[in-house]
């Protein structure tokens, strides 16, 4: 215990004031890995962290309470081990790059650099292999490293389609979001909008949706990951609940659709971070249920050993053809779909001795 | 006037203090084709109409406001010309075939006749010549006749198809929608089930939603109507909005789908109500919008020169290939999914003199 | 009809793209006293108003939506008999002295100069003399005049409390608010916030309910306005609802609170805006209903015959003795509350000779 | 271990399938005193509890769910040393006396006995002393025992006030309610009542609400419980939440009411349970925040050590005079008001041998 103490890493948390960065303060409470020593913000610079954030139904711990706030910039950071970067995508854009530069190995929530060539884009359980593109990072010359996260709606549905693809060989997915507010930030979208109301469109998020499953589920190649030969149809839509993303998704596969054996193969489902046991694996990344009336945001977003990390699915049927199906999907946004997907991606390249 | 006034039909309608039987009961108000003279309930036998329901957001004349309760029966309804049946799937199944023994003329809002061989299933912008299905009910020797109007998801879907079918020619629906809780009746669905949640189920509906718009855009033939060669499939979603459902559809056409085209093309569509300016007929059937993120139920459920009577397209794009397309839509779904739907067909056998 | 128009007065409204802002423009469209000339914003001058705001559930008229937007300054008013000022609370403080100094005659929803000495603070049906104050503005030097609406929660209050007060004499108002999140403007109470909960705290709203009803049923005296001798205290409450604040309140009088009397004195009650006719003036200023459940914002707040004018009353009944009463009211708090009753006060001062 | 297990009673949970129901059995799990038994329901008798239920995001052990669904009934309960009983109001007046001729104690949520004689209506925290009544039902010839719980809004209303009262003496009390939806069971609330809405009416509960703290704060006397000598006035409102209700109130005392006295008096209140460190006793019962928008339902509802069982208080503040303030309290209702405080009651009852 004593040695395991002495090598917990040290994680910088940016904007973790902000929604997602909560989250990740939370999470790293008492961490066996990883030791919270640096947050930054913005407005609240220079105050204990604890006095900034409003006592939520997160509970932080005292240690990270006394933290004080340090600047989100280059010079804010200090020594750190590990980066967690939600920022907005403007932030990231320009600071990420900065960062690594600078020596710093990166995990970031933001879209800017998701779709870079020499990034990956790693959910744990569904391309860890992916990581190995950090070895080209230094090839290229790379001081630190990055490594992203994908969109809140993508993880959940590139690790649904993960176990699909590999046994049925996917055509094409066609999927229908009801995504939950928290999903953008905060003050984010206005009860005015919301309230007795549903919005079909999220910016830029389709285009996400689209792209990021078929890097994930691509494979690594010479000019960095070759992606998925199939095709994603999104159609989102912003809906009236707090936390958790449902997706509906039409699939057209290669082979027969027997909605018997996919519920087998995803509850079956296991990835590196079951094998390894990491501290934030949940033991079944797929919950199926067989219930007819879920899965629910409200009953199922916390599902399974770790909350929030486990999707469920339900309402697994037959398509119009017996090469398509039918099937929706509940994946915790905030966390299985940002700060819990991404320390567990953080909890992978430690154990594989990514992060030294 | 007087003229008129002595030509209007004397109208029943059942379940008169249900959700949708109020909207009738509104709509009826001042009609200048109907004069409503029975309301039928069940404990609320004997009092007058208007104690029985609440002050709501909804006029109700004074005339209907000094009816009595008639109860809900073959013997209760007395003499008129058209019987409106708002009932339960049960009561329906059993009471509107005796009534039609009896010689009443009825157009029922509820489900078990809308498949039967010899009852029109009308949306009268969509298909009106099915009416000539009550020339069939004649010759079988019906004394009185049925129409049924579909379920309120299928009302507003076979609209929109209508014009795109007959231009492009459909090969398949994908159909995702968000359903307000006012389709499942008063007192319907528990707030317990909703606030801060979406329920992926709605007993029977997505069966529902498959198969009626198939009859709706079919031909009616010897042995009753060929549904159209086309195939649909639903994943329906309750969510906690009070009116307006909205459906997000992927389809697939024989011909090219150019989003300009079927957004001119949906915009220009007009039926036979629109020609013969029935009362109850919105200047345009199908409103498209070109705002990136509507339609959306709270702003555009009353859209209109007819409050609920249009649905509203939006979000017009291309689908994975040339032949197929994306788009959303809204339709109120108690009044162009029910009572208003109903009425309009009412009217239209009135001045088709279908109705005695 | 074309001396009408002649003697039509033309009117600018300040911060028109905002929520009340387009309140205003909707209810000024045909209106027989005012013609629409400015409208004024901020991003989005030079462009035409029908561009910069959505479409909405709010029918704008077609001269309206030609109107260019002019920026929202002293100089960028132009031409105007009226001026309509939604502002926000900092622009207005420094801005609206300007427009007066100016000349312009301004009426004010925002908060910084309804408490000032000279300016009447008014609900028309409440306090029509105290628009007498407008002498003592001329007498001051003032070139132009300046009238203000309260608070929207204090609006309802004071329309209720008036005739109660006049009749039994109040002592003490205890009112507990239920405020919908239209209050907070656009885009205002972030969804976040308000899903599946309550906000017991809105800055600064109980201190402007618990003193300017007082400056309301106050009289006009040489050195202004003397408040009302009672007391209000409140306690305030952000909840899920888009429209319509609910106030329910404990009173302690003079005389003795008898519930059906009071019922009698608030549903015969009339202002000067009823006399005149005015044209925003609803037949019943105060609608009071005796079912149990009732008011309630989504079926109530559009009742009597100018929708969102008149306010609801039920739920009266006995305090904890004979001198106490409790009721529950509820008030539109964007129409009666804001742009509403700042027409009508318009109205009035229009018929009276206020304005030129 | 061992000797604790033998040792453990068993315990009854009527209506076991409804909401507060399934409370019970979460709760009952792995309780150190009380072994789950027997489970009685209605449709659902026969089958095993597991099967019943859907699984909801509460936690039932493996042996409550392979318990089978046995009838609610006098027959039904079997052998027992506790039962729990959420019955429906009728349900509840007729078969709880006769559980008790039976010989068994009864613990009751329900209304119907809770003002009568010769029961204790307990909350833990506030008038332990209370179930010396239990001698009386003995000397009465009662076989068994009946407790009774409050109404789950006087229950934190109870808790709040009785260290206030304790120290500055209670005159009047005049609290208004927004509660919420689980509050009324399951079904309940319609979603058509509540979206966008607040009802101002719950049928029955202002008597409650009035009366039964009275009762609480009362002291054992001859003749039962002589009621303590304030008045309290409610005004109750059921707004769209899930679970916590929040009350705001304006207290009248005897003494200076000091907001950081008060602050300070509720803070450090502690009861029997928390001495006793009885297994569902919160450390703090009630806990004081010092935000300004807080306590808030999503936010506070399960704060604490024992979630769900403290209530939260905040903005104290100064009433109107010297000897009144104002206060806003959160409480779960199904928690604090209903399973939990009755658990902790059967939990003073079992450290105090009053259960066989």
């Amino acid at each position: 215990l004593r040695a395991q103490a002495r090598t917990k890493l040290r994680v910088a948390v940016l904007a973790a004031t902000g929604m997602v960065g909560q989250r990740y303060v939370t999470m790293l409470s008492d961490h066996p890995y990883f030791r919270l020593t640096t947050v930054t913000g913005q407005s609240s610079v220079g105050k204990p962290y604890g006095q900034v954030i409003s006592s939520g139904p997160f509970p932080v711990s005292r240690e990270a309470k006394d933290l004080t706030v340090k600047p989100t910039s280059v010079d804010g950071i200090g020594e750190a081990d590990l980066v967690f970067s939600p920022l907005p995508t403007e932030a990231a854009m320009s600071l990420e790059p900065e960062l690594v530069k600078r020596g710093y190995n990166v995990i970031t929530d933001a879209s800017p650099h998701r779709m870079d060539r020499l990034v990956p884009l790693v959910v744990p359980e569904v391309n860890p292999s992916h990581l190995s593109l950090l070895q080209r990072q230094r090839e290229a010359g790379w001081k630190g490293s990055l490594v992203a996260t994908p969109n809140c709606t993508a993880a959940g549905l590139a690790l649904v389609l993960k176990p699909i693809h590999a046994e049925l060989g996917l055509k094409r997915v066609l999927v229908s979001t009801m995504q939950a507010v928290s999903g953008a930030g905060y003050p984010g979208v206005p009860s005015l909008d919301i309230l007795d109301n549903v919005i079909p469109f999220i910016k830029d998020e389709e285009d996400k949706v689209e792209t990021e499953p078929l890097k994930m589920l691509g494979s690594v190649g010479k000019g960095g990951v070759k992606p998925a030969g199939f095709d994603i149809s999104a159609m989102v839509h912003r809906v009236a609940t707090t936390d958790g993303h449902l997706e509906s998704m039409y699939v057209e596969t290669e082979d027969s659709f027997n909605p018997s054996k996919v519920a087998e193969l995803l509850a079956r489902f296991r990835g590196e971070p079951q094998e390894l046991r990491l501290p934030s694996a949940p033991a079944e990344p797929i919950i199926v249920t067989k219930e007819d009336a879920r899965p629910q945001p409200r009953l199922d977003r916390y599902a399974g050993t770790v909350p929030g990390m486990s999707v469920v699915v339900g309402r697994i049927r037959k398509g119009l053809d017996s090469k398509s199906g039918r099937l929706t999907m509940l994946s915790h946004n905030t966390i299985r779909g940002a700060a819990g997907s991404t320390i567990l991606t953080a909890e992978l390249m430690y154990r594989k001795g990514l992060l030294g």
